[in-house]
C-alpha cells in the first residue's frame, strides 16, 4: 500500500524564478509574475492555466510558487495554491504560516480560488489572499471552481484574512481563454 | 528556494494495516477501522485525532489510509482526507479516482470534512463519502472546521457523491474529546 506521495515543481519553474525572481515592487508587478507563471504552465504542458505563489508582505520578497500540477502529478489536490502554501511552509518548517506585524505572508493566485483551496487558506496562515482572474472566468472555459460559501470574501475577512479580487484580472482571464480555445484538458 | 514536498504515513501505520487491513466486511467494520486510525494517532503523537481511508466499492478493498499530520509533517493541507485520497491516486496513478459501476470509491472519514477536505472530495473521484463524528463534535473541542456551505451534503450529492453520515459517531467523538480532556493541541 503507498504511504508516502510527492509533489514537485517542473524542472522550467527553476530557470523562470531565477530570471523573474525578484524585486517585486508592487501588487501588479507580482500578479503579472503569477499570471505569467499560468501561462508558461500551458506552454510547457505541465498543467492547468493557473499558477499562485506566496510573498512576505513587508519585504515583498518571493517564498514559494506553485502551478496547477494536477495532471502531471496525477493528484487532485496539486492545485497552484495548495502547491505554493506547502512550499513555503516547508520553507519555514512550519504548518502554519507566522502572522505578526513583522513577518506576514500573502498568497497571490492567478484565479480566485476554488472550494478545496479556498478552504486551505485559514489553515495556512497567510494574512491575504490576491486573485485576478474571477470564478466565472474559470467556469466560462469549462473548469469547476466547486461549492463555495456564497458571502467566501467576507468569511476570510471575518477571519482577519485581507482579500483583493480582480488585480489584473483580464491579463489572468485571457490565459485561461486561450486554454479554452487550444482545447486544453479540463480536469 | 523549496520545490519539492512529501508527505508520509507514520511508521506504526504499517504494523496496523497489515493487521487490520482486511476483510472488511460492512460499513461499521470499516468506519471502527478508521476510527481506531484516529485514536492512535493521537496515542502514537503523530497528529491530531482524525483518520481517514479509502475502499473499493465493490469489494470492500482498503486502497489508502489517511491520518491528520498537520503538526507532525508541518503542512496544514495534511489532513487525514487529503493524505488518504492523494494515497488512493498514487496508487491508480490517476488524479481522479475512476468512477464506474465495475470500479468505483469510498472515502471513510472519522469526521466530518472541514471546508478543504470538503471542497476537495469532488476533484478526487470518490463516488461515496461516509462520515462518523459531526461538525460540531470537533468544534466542541476546539477545532475550526472551516466555512463550509451551508447545504453541503446536497451540494455532494448533486454532484452525485453519496453521503452517509453519524455512523459510529460516538465512537469517533469519544476519541476526539479524550483528546481534548489530555489538552492534546488544537491547531
Amino acid at each position: 500500500m503507498e504511504c508516502v506521495f510527492s509533489i514537485e515543481l517542473p524542472q522550467w519553474t527553476k530557470e523562470y524564478i531565477r530570471q523573474n525572481g525578484e524585486p517585486f515592487s508592487d501588487l501588479e508587478e507580482k500578479m503579472r509574475f503569477v499570471i505569467e507563471l499560468s501561462r508558461r504552465n500551458v506552454q510547457e504542458k505541465t498543467g492547468g492555466p493557473f499558477g499562485a505563489a506566496v510573498f512576505e508582505q513587508n519585504s515583498g520578497r518571493l517564498v514559494s510558487i506553485g502551478v496547477n500540477l494536477v495532471t502531471s502529478s496525477g493528484f487532485s489536490a496539486a492545485h497552484a495554491e495548495i502547491v505554493a502554501l506547502s512550499l513555503a511552509q516547508k520553507a519555514f518548517s512550519c504548518g502554519r504560516l507566522p502572522n505578526r506585524q513583522d513577518c506576514s505572508f500573502e498568497l497571490f493566485s492567478s484565479c480566485q480560488p476554488c472550494a478545496m483551496c479556498l478552504g486551505a487558506i485559514p489553515w495556512s496562515g497567510v494574512a491575504s489572499v490576491v486573485c485576478a482572474a474571477r470564478d466565472q472566468d474559470a467556469r466560462a472555459v469549462g473548469f469547476d471552481e466547486g461549492h463555495k460559501p456564497r458571502r467566501w470574501r467576507e468569511g476570510l475577512r471575518q477571519r482577519g484574512i485581507q482579500v483583493a479580487v480582480d488585480v489584473l484580472r483580464k491579463q489572468a482571464a485571457a490565459v485561461l481563454n486561450s486554454y479554452g480555445q487550444q482545447g486544453g484538458q479540463i480536469y
